[in-house]
């Protein structure tokens, strides 16, 4: 059976964008499942205090982000427009993503809604922007749109946001394998090599 | 001439650790010079309201970074015993390293001084413990630790703070090539990669 790599991941997460970009494929070419978990940061930033991004609050680490983030896409071939707004909410494309994750389609949707919020500086909060992404993956936008809305998603969110807690997850982009916890873009060879060891093990 | 990799560090950061005990070599493989810059923290953090390092602010974020830091110390085959007070006063070590700085025995001494705060969890706010570090490296630490409470050399720290604040730097370990910042243990490699393209052009 192939070891679960996890993903958590928020949609307003700067470095969440270039994991979620080749996450796939690095999984892939280690016999690895990724598990996609979106979850909501606004929550657990709560719990520590803040309430905004720390690279609002924090001005110098936030200009660093930025610039940062720019030399990672380039040197992954992404994409890169700064958004005119950050954080973007990301409460529906999380609730969406939910419904990818259950039927087999979180990639496509997972980097679309990326690629919409960090190289084309598109609001991810408008129905209408996730709404057009699920069209141009073929997926019936107002079904999904409306069971997005649904108590039981909703329940299922607050329920994700929860586990990543109880993980020990304060940031994304995280990834656990077997509960070992790893942080940040930077991490990601890392975990997989993790996983790659419990598979071989 | 050799392009220079300039090493922002500060002996009670935990990162900074991993990334003292490699630089030499890497710059080295490149062709590069280091320029040592010891830096205090607290008057940065001060600067963004913390009063104590996040690692002890931010309890998730603390237990992360105290088991991500045992990965990396077995991965780099380094000691590590996580230290029984934490972050500890590091401005004697600093002023210390400074006059390191001005006579090219940075590394050895900053290595050891690392060694003494994480892997033998020794207290290195303490004069005999400076001073034992000093003679073991055959120095002469009486002499040194005087001049290390002299004006000039606390006005020199105070200066490479600020200096540290107009480069943008909000963290340790950094790295400045040619006024580009790259923060954390993570971007050595990213910034000796700057400095060689440096070298080349």
């Amino acid at each position: 059976m192939a070891a679960a790599l996890g993903f958590w991941y928020e949609f307003a997460s700067t470095y969440s964008y270039p994991a979620a970009a080749r996450i796939e494929a690095s999984a892939a070419r280690a016999g690895l499942a990724v598990e996609w978990r979106p979850f909501l940061l606004g929550p657990i930033f709560a719990g520590q205090g803040w309430t905004d991004s720390p690279f609002n609050l924090y001005p110098a680490k936030g200009r660093y982000m930025w610039r940062d983030l720019e030399r990672i896409c380039a040197r992954d071939g992404l994409g890169f427009r700064r958004p005119s707004a950050f954080p973007r909410n990301a409460l529906l494309a999380a609730r969406v993503a939910l419904i990818a994750a259950d039927e087999g389609w979180s990639g496509e949707f997972t980097r679309a809604v990326y690629r919409a919020n960090f190289a084309e500086d598109r609001d991810i909060a408008q129905p209408e922007v996730i709404g057009g992404i699920l069209a141009a993956l073929h997926r019936p936008a107002t079904e999904i749109l409306a069971r997005a809305a649904s108590p039981e998603i909703k329940r299922r969110l607050k329920a994700q946001n929860e586990a990543a807690v109880a993980l020990g997850i304060f940031g994304a982009p995280s990834f656990i394998v077997d509960g070992e916890l790893f942080w940040g873009n930077d991490r990601l060879d890392e975990a997989v090599a993790w996983a790659s060891q419990r598979v071989r093990a």
